[in-house]
């Protein structure tokens, strides 16, 4: 006898802070799969609240509001008529205050929990295990881990019973840990809620990850992820369904939102199946009582979404990126600097294509240093994708600092830079647009810009891709419909704020920076390893040096000596765009 | 029968990154430590590398240089004829490479380690086993704990043994660790190092907490710190020695390097005591012998210098923060807007006394919102401490944007202070200083300043100074010698970006303001809380919506989309001034 689950997957974009709106999400797409007929639903890792919530973890009031909005949404849940409807929910909890300071060594405090609400009420809970400290997480900082599995046992009203194992994203990047124990209590279905960013390439990683896990628990594996921008993160969602044997029975698409609904087959529950202690963690069964049927009809098959390729990802996540920041933020348009050079066109053409071409302001600032053919691709961007283009030349201003300060060299270059920045936050203060920044990872990596000059901005979509990545990116772009003028992909690279001044007078060519830049900076290896690696050694050591001494340009943003506990910025990690309000 | 130990703690200042310098400083403070007839000289936590090293940990080059560095040291100091002298230096060790990615639990890795130098050797090493993770800690992130406790059995010329157990900072905050440890083995002393950042009133507790670890181990403790500043953190010094019963016997002063020299007579060692694992920890024991004497002539007493009273704790904190921000990035000026108000007057005279009056830069930037007054107070103010004076009016260079632009209200207000921001950062770099911003915590918490207007800067001397707390810092620094003009401390404030502005405008009075940030702030409050505290309902919710709109201002600064592992600012954590190069 086998049990039938009909399992929805809701990969969803939650906000960090908005407790109201992520449960009216919930509502909703619980809604959906109630329709498809579904048993379960599943939503992303700390869905209520959003993630990563960071800091507000040590607010209690935060706390309070996430275990009061779990208990508000059940209800509610109940009362839109889907109770029966087993509806499977990240959010924060805490058994304890935070740990906000030493001298205690009690396991008690904050947890990344999930909850399975049915009938209006929580029926079970699990806290996540595992607590990923690398990279972007820092979740030893914030919770405490949790040492009990969660197994449901459900019964299906033909008496039919299956066992659903309940996990949270880092528990499957582990082996040996609840995946195993999944395996002990000899499950049927281990379900794994995640917020994984985004990284180059890493749906290649999670598949393999997956079946890996799925082999271990000897049980078919449900992974859903969230969608969406959260500040310098994006999620790409990528959900999946893979069998003990390893086939990919279902896979979402990237960087859009979705409900996989799909039919599996589970192994009847194992009455003797082992409880208690299994190896690394405790196993906590619940049984679920349910009036589910066997579903009618076909089989539900979410089916298999293609991967998009390299460009294609990466501008997706750029897009969707600048445009849940914006929304997040609050803001509706944007406005950048348009030099005709190949940033600003790759940033316009992302606005674009994140806001629409209706909110994206671009203004051309030509100098006495501005060759006409900058201003004319400018014009021609506009051209292309039909932005608000404006044009503020800034000669008078800059004589107006020059006739009054004794400038020469740098400074004058940079001054240009600044003018520029005063006039597109003065524009921005006007008409409320953010301002953008285009400065690519390359530039940024070796202080290659004007600091308060063109690195002044709301948001960069470029900060963390390299010049060489900028310029296959156009390419790409272009080829699914033309919004990036041929001229600022082909020309070579220049500032302009000198007479014929080429960005090569400054830096090694785009290549070889950006090949030496992946290894020192992404891939934390030294000087030696670099050389090894067959880097001619004059040229690393000149990046090298450039990319340390760039430090001191970073170093120059307003940090201060710290005298209590809590300051801003190091002190207080409150994620950007949390939409928490006290009051 | 008892041993005399002649310990020194020596209280002084590393720098992250700078390992060749920091080990002529160990050297050096060796050489007076054996001068002054010491068996043993204890430097603080990360002495060899600097504290806190953050993502540095993941350069398995920086790492390697760490325990190159070590071996050096210890033949370096041999060398020196130091042979003899047992020295207690921290250092970057490492078992096993960062733990950068998931799917490893191997219990390998970094550690934050101190070495015994003794004879050219490594005698002895000991990995810090708690590992904080609040506040400005993250240690999880970085390090591996260390499960051994090191004991070391120090023998002298005369036969006589003493028992020393080593352990590192964190360690003492936390009950049931190596302090119990310690006394279940049976030391008769426990060394205590330490990168303990400065707090207001933190020297309060550490005192009885140390008082308490004593009690815990049953033996004398002493707790060494280092002084200086790095990046936004200042360590205070503050080491002392405590004895067994909790009487204080010495204790260093605050903020200034010292070598404290004090004989201690320490129980002979048992030669019954256990081994093995005792409690939390497993013993090591490391014999050591030495041709160490029994000191001569009267004990040396180090002596108890007094605490500073709070505002001059502040204050010093203020002024070795920017002095070494300044000192280790390698700048020699400093450049700032004098407005005649209390924030930069106040911050001129932390520059004048961090860096002498001949290094700072003061430019009065009038406009034709400017009064009489606030000129007349920034030259009375440059009077009075004799730094370099400029006036750089700046109506000129706001008419050449008004003419060309279409701007009113707020927009025309920010519109001054970002061309003061031109004007300094202009200057800068024209001649090479670095340039202060000066806004206060209130202000900046409220947001009430301009985006890179105000705001512009390397470094912020009062970003975590409440605006009540500049006033009496005002008050107290001229007590001491008059720097800051009456008229700047007594008049109301205002940014004179419009005819007639005051804060009051703008903000509530800043003692209602300051009291509930406090709360909301450093404390974490809640709304409900702070009212439950005795706060008006109303001006709760109108400082939180302030606190919270302002998060608005902090977002706009150039965060962007990440697309890989590491990407600047978030994920790659560097100290802001290290001085790490690997070429």
């Amino acid at each position: 006898m086998t049990a039938t689950l009909r399992l929805a997957l809701a990969q969803v974009n939650p906000t960090v802070g908005d407790l109201a709106g992520n449960a009216a999400i919930v509502r909703e797409w619980s809604g959906r799969a109630a329709e498809a007929g579904a048993h379960i639903v599943a939503f992303p890792e700390m869905m209520l609240t959003g993630y990563p919530v960071e800091d507000l973890v040590f607010r209690q009031s935060f706390v309070e509001a996430s275990q009061q909005a779990l208990l508000k949404l059940a209800g509610d849940l109940a009362a839109d008529g889907l109770g029966e409807l087993a509806v499977i929910v990240g959010y924060l909890d805490a058994d304890g205050p935070a740990r906000l300071g030493a001298d205690s060594t009690s396991p008690v405090g904050p947890r990344d929990s999930l909850a399975l609400l049915h009938r209006g009420v929580v029926a079970a809970h699990y806290h996540k295990h595992h607590l990923p400290n690398y990279g972007v997480f820092d979740e030893d900082r914030y919770f405490v881990p949790g040492d009990t599995l969660t197994v449901v046992r459900a019964q299906w009203a033909d008496g039919s019973q299956a066992d659903v194992a309940l996990t949270i994203c880092e528990d499957i990047w582990q082996a040996g840990g609840p995946f195993a124990v999944a395996a002990s209590a000899r499950v049927g279905l281990v379900i794994n809620i995640n917020g994984s960013p985004y990284e180059r390439n890493k749906d290649d990683v999670r598949l393999p990850l997956v079946q890996r896990r799925a082999a271990e628990a000897g049980a078919t594996v449900a992974y859903v992820n969230m969608i969406g921008g959260q500040d310098e993160l994006t999620f790409d969602g990528d959900s999946m369904i893979v069998a003990a044997d390893g086939a990919l029975l279902a896979r979402g698409p990237q960087f859009h939102q979705a409900l996989l609904v799909h039919d599996l087959r589970l192994p009847e529950a194992d009455p003797d199946a082992p409880t208690g202690h299994l190896g690394a963690m405790r196993v906590a069964r619940v049984p679920l009582t349910t009036s589910w049927a066997v579903p009618e009809g076909p089989l539900a098959d979410a089916g298999v979404t293609d991967r998009l390729g390299d460009e294609a990802e990466v501008w997706n996540a750029l897009v969707m990126g600048l445009r849940d920041y914006v929304r997040k933020n609050g803001a509706k348009s944007v406005l950048l600097g348009l030099s005709g050079g190949i940033d600003s066109s790759v940033v316009a053409a992302i606005a674009v294509d994140a806001l629409g071409a209706e909110h994206v302001v671009g203004v051309s600032m030509p100098s006495g240093h501005s060759s006409q053919h900058s201003r004319d691709d400018a014009a021609d961007m506009a051209r292309l994708t039909g932005l608000d283009y404006r044009v503020e030349p800034i000669q008078h201003m800059v004589d107006a600092f020059l006739s009054n300060l004794n400038l020469s060299g740098l400074a004058v270059e940079n001054l240009q830079a600044r003018v520029r920045a005063v006039i597109l936050m003065a524009l921005s203060n006007q008409e409320g647009h953010l301002v953008l920044t285009t400065g690519n990872k390359s530039e940024l990596a070796v202080g290659y810009s004007t600091l308060y000059g063109d690195s002044v901005g709301a948001f960069n979509p470029l900060k963390d891709v390299p010049k060489t990545l900028v310029w296959k990116l156009a390419h790409w772009r272009n080829t699914v419909g033309e919004v990036i003028p041929e001229n600022s992909i082909t020309k070579p690279p220049s500032a302009e704020l000198r007479p014929g001044q080429l960005d090569t007078d400054s830096l090694p060519p785009y290549d070889q920076l950006d090949a030496i830049l992946a290894g020192y900076v992404d891939g934390d290896q030294g000087r030696d390893e670099l050389v090894a690696d067959g880097h001619d050694p004059a040229l690393v050591d000149r990046i090298l040096r450039l990319v340390d001494g760039a430090e001191y340009k970073r170093r120059q943003s307003a940090p201060g000596t710290k005298i209590s506990f809590k300051a801003f910025g190091r002190d207080r990690r409150l994620p950007i765009t949390n939409r928490w309000r006290e009051s």
